[in-house]
């Protein structure tokens, strides 16, 4: 249905990649001939209201074998959606700045994308998921250093895949535990009190340890992850946690530029609060193995940060004997004109993990050295990601490179920022608290009912964008967001603000 | 390197499926043309000692990088390998009985998922990673009832798809938690306390529910699972977890038939401790909202039970108001000669929640009507699951259904049985306690230096195993593992044996 114009793109790319795929030789990735601007739609079209009539009869087909249907927007058609622009089933193209919770990093169906499906090279990789951790593909090491070794943060050179964000720091949480207790046993042999203990979930061997992570937070949604989230009360309620510190994080007044010295001093306090805590746990012979945090918190609702703060959370990190963890999976990716949020902060060394997933297309988490576990099989699962994922981020990074992307989100940024601050002032009883780095923008609405009536309003008109906190719009749009892009974002969200009352 | 095989044989794939595919028609799947079996090698063949030279060259190059490789076994071929033989990358072609974790439910590169990948209406679902639980592609739904709601255990209508084995039982015990919480607050809205409790991880909001599991269980290694999991201590030590009650699983003698009532004893002890244990965490005000088991304990040694135990256990939980999780990660999909290992209880209606992942090629979990969140988002992360696997596992049922695999798998597994009853006749102080359902089979050696011995030299012969438990070699062939494989399988294990000292 409605496929025609992927299907011919599709012959063309797969007849080409035939005549270069000759036997016994490895098939080399040409440039693409098209950028996504040439490939992509040029403005919205709406055809009916959101929810249309095709998506309220997939959502009651589907809610007979589904678990809940009740967080469903609607129903896509994935193979006519391009670039910038998600397509529902009812024919409406919507300009997406949300781009499936901030995981579409080059949009949609970009044809160095589908370049990589279609190369008969490629198709061992999607047909034959390996055990990653025991019987790695030929491939893989080079595949590794091609795509997320390229890019790793500054002082990490060690990398470990994982499926999804949840898995990714699961297991950053418990490669810190690990080293906590190796350093604290002087890198010996456990005891056998310790393997007895462990085997029926008691201490010494299951360690009465603790990670430090802050109000609003959101690391995921796994038990061990869940214990150092914070954002909203429906993820948390009714599952067991673990009796973990939680810090305030800084509320700061935006533009930040216009109240240092008041958010100088909710930092500083903020910061005090955590070394309180650090000691109030070690004396609950509780201590933190780590301290995770967000460099802009995301879903607990675009919160942002000074450099000099996590520059001095950083160091009492290191004070205190406590692993650092940078949880990039939202921020990470290009989104804020840098390839990893924490290097705005200015740091060469900035942390000992920074986990990632979502535009990165796997999971995984990059590490030091001393944080590698001291033996195999600790930090382990069937998959341990999956190679058909980083085939496809070798390309994206390409795309990247090639098309000076993160230079693209700066100049998007900026413009969509610029543009965010003239609503507010334009319409201040509405909007308030502008704030972003690159494309990671969001405002705040009065309240959430009218931030909610502006998000439904916007989707009719073709806009598609995201909520997070208590009444805040976060935009989320992919890397090939251009200002022509910001420009019809505005637009509708200014007719849109000038008719409400 | 060496793909000219495969580079052909896609390469008139391609040209099949590019004039079947006309524009705007939906391309409807042909029974593929070969089964596995016209399709594969037809022996072991090895040219070096495994871990050959380009395994220890690449595993090298990739310790540069990644986190831990010394749990590699060796580097694969996977263009090459076919079937059920894995070829490495110094040429060595196994008959591989492990299948990565047993995560292969048809072999390697068979032709019917290398149809689906080279589809160009499938293109779409691989190149855009859709948010499933909000923004699901078109036919999702349509997909879902052709794969996994059409293999429902009897009694369950409703699944959600996680990416991997972890999520979905982490998922599971979290929807048996809201589950539970639910019936003890009469369905009503949580309190405000409750609330603002779970914000900071206490009581009431956060509640101390447990997992009720058993001793030799694995249920997989982020924090939630990792607190079910007693398999090994290597898994568990230094990671910080929950006091949940731990009850013993039986230990019964091999062959079952022979020790029917001895075992029934056993199965009596371990179900007393089990009622002990759920009115003792009652009393201690950590009431079991769940009780988590596998059909057969497999990374803990394959550890089996008899039917009437897990029916007497289904009871328990019922008596209790426990939910009843039966985790088929390993078991599930077709290896013990029925889909669902626990089919072979013969209960019409069996548990709550039944887990999968693995053969699958998605994870996720079966389960009843009410366990289903009373909310959305309750249940919920950015991916959900992958539409790309659901493609691929559509086309696993039809070849299912097709080769009547399950079938063959009954057949294969008698045979393979009976070999290993052999060899333990014929070797008794080495070979010990071979057990088995349909190919999901085992046998003991008397020492964990000999298990280790004897796969070692199996594998230089050709034959690729894995062991669990102490002492223990598991076989997880794939589902076209014919009598013929088992042959060579039971030769060449007969070679090792006649040689060992």
């Amino acid at each position: 249905m409605a496929s025609s114009l992927l299907t011919r793109q599709l012959a063309i790319s797969l007849q080409q990649n035939l005549r270069l795929a000759a036997p016994g030789s490895r098939y080399v990735s040409k440039t693409a001939t098209k950028t996504v601007s040439e490939f992509e739609y040029d403005a919205p079209s709406m055809k009916t209201a959101v929810p249309g009539p095709n998506t309220n009869h997939l959502q009651l087909y589907l809610s007979l074998g589904l678990q809940n249907v009740g967080a469903i927007h609607f129903f896509c058609n994935y193979e006519e959606s391009r670039g910038n622009y998600l397509v529902d089933v009812d024919g409406n193209r919507m300009l997406d700045v949300y781009t499936q919770i901030s995981s579409i990093p080059i949009g949609y169906n970009h044809p160095a994308l589908i370049k990589v499906m279609t190369n008969p090279n490629n198709v061992s990789a999607f047909v034959n998921r390996p055990a990653l951790g025991i019987l790695p593909p030929e491939n893989f090491p080079e595949k590794l250093f091609e795509s997320l070794l390229s890019i790793a943060p500054s002082g990490m050179n060690r990398v470990q895949t994982m499926a999804c964000g949840s898995c990714s720091n699961e297991n950053a949480f418990k490669s810190m535990f690990i080293w906590y207790r190796n350093k604290e046993r002087g890198y010996a042999s456990p005891s056998e009190q310790e393997v007895g203990t462990c085997m029926i979930n008691q201490s010494p061997g299951c360690p009465d340890l603790s990670i430090l992570s802050f109000m609003g937070a959101f690391h995921g949604r796994t038990m061990g992850c869940l214990a150092t989230t914070h954002s909203k009360a429906i993820h948390k309620l009714d599952i067991p946690s673990f009796d973990w510190p939680i810090a305030p994080f800084p509320k700061l007044q935006y533009p930040l530029e216009e109240f240092v010295r008041e958010n100088a001093q909710e930092e500083a306090r903020c910061l005090e609060e955590v070394e309180d805590l650090i000691v109030k746990w070690r004396q609950k012979r509780k201590p933190v193995a780590g301290i995770v945090i967000e460099p802009i918190q995301a879903e607990g609702g675009d919160n942002h940060a000074s450099p000099d703060f996590f520059i001095k959370l950083r160091n009492i990190a290191r004070k205190h004997g406590c692993a650092f963890h940078v949880d990039e999976v939202q921020t990470g990716g290009g989104t804020t004109g840098k390839f990893w949020a924490h290097e705005h902060w200015g740091l060469d060394d900035p942390a000992d993990i920074v986990s990632f997933s979502k535009k990165l297309l796997t999971g995984g988490y990059y590490h030091r050295d001393e944080l590698q576990p001291d033996k195999p099989y600790r930090i382990f699962n069937t998959w341990m990601g999956d190679p058909s994922k980083n085939l496809f981020l070798s390309e994206v990074l390409n795309v990247i490179r090639r098309e000076n992307l993160l230079e693209e989100v700066t100049r998007s940024g900026k413009a969509l920022l610029q543009g965010l601050y003239s609503l507010q002032t334009q319409y201040p009883h509405i909007l308030s608290r502008a704030r972003g780095q690159g494309t990671f923008c969001a405002i705040d609405a009065c309240s959430d009912a009218t931030r909610d009536s502006i998000m439904l309003k916007a989707r009719n008109k073709g806009l598609f964008m995201g909520s997070c906190g208590e009444k805040t719009i976060r935009f989320r749009p992919a890397l090939v967001f251009k200002e022509y892009h910001v420009h019809q974002l505005l637009n509708i969200l200014n007719d849109i603000l000038a008719e409400h009352k």
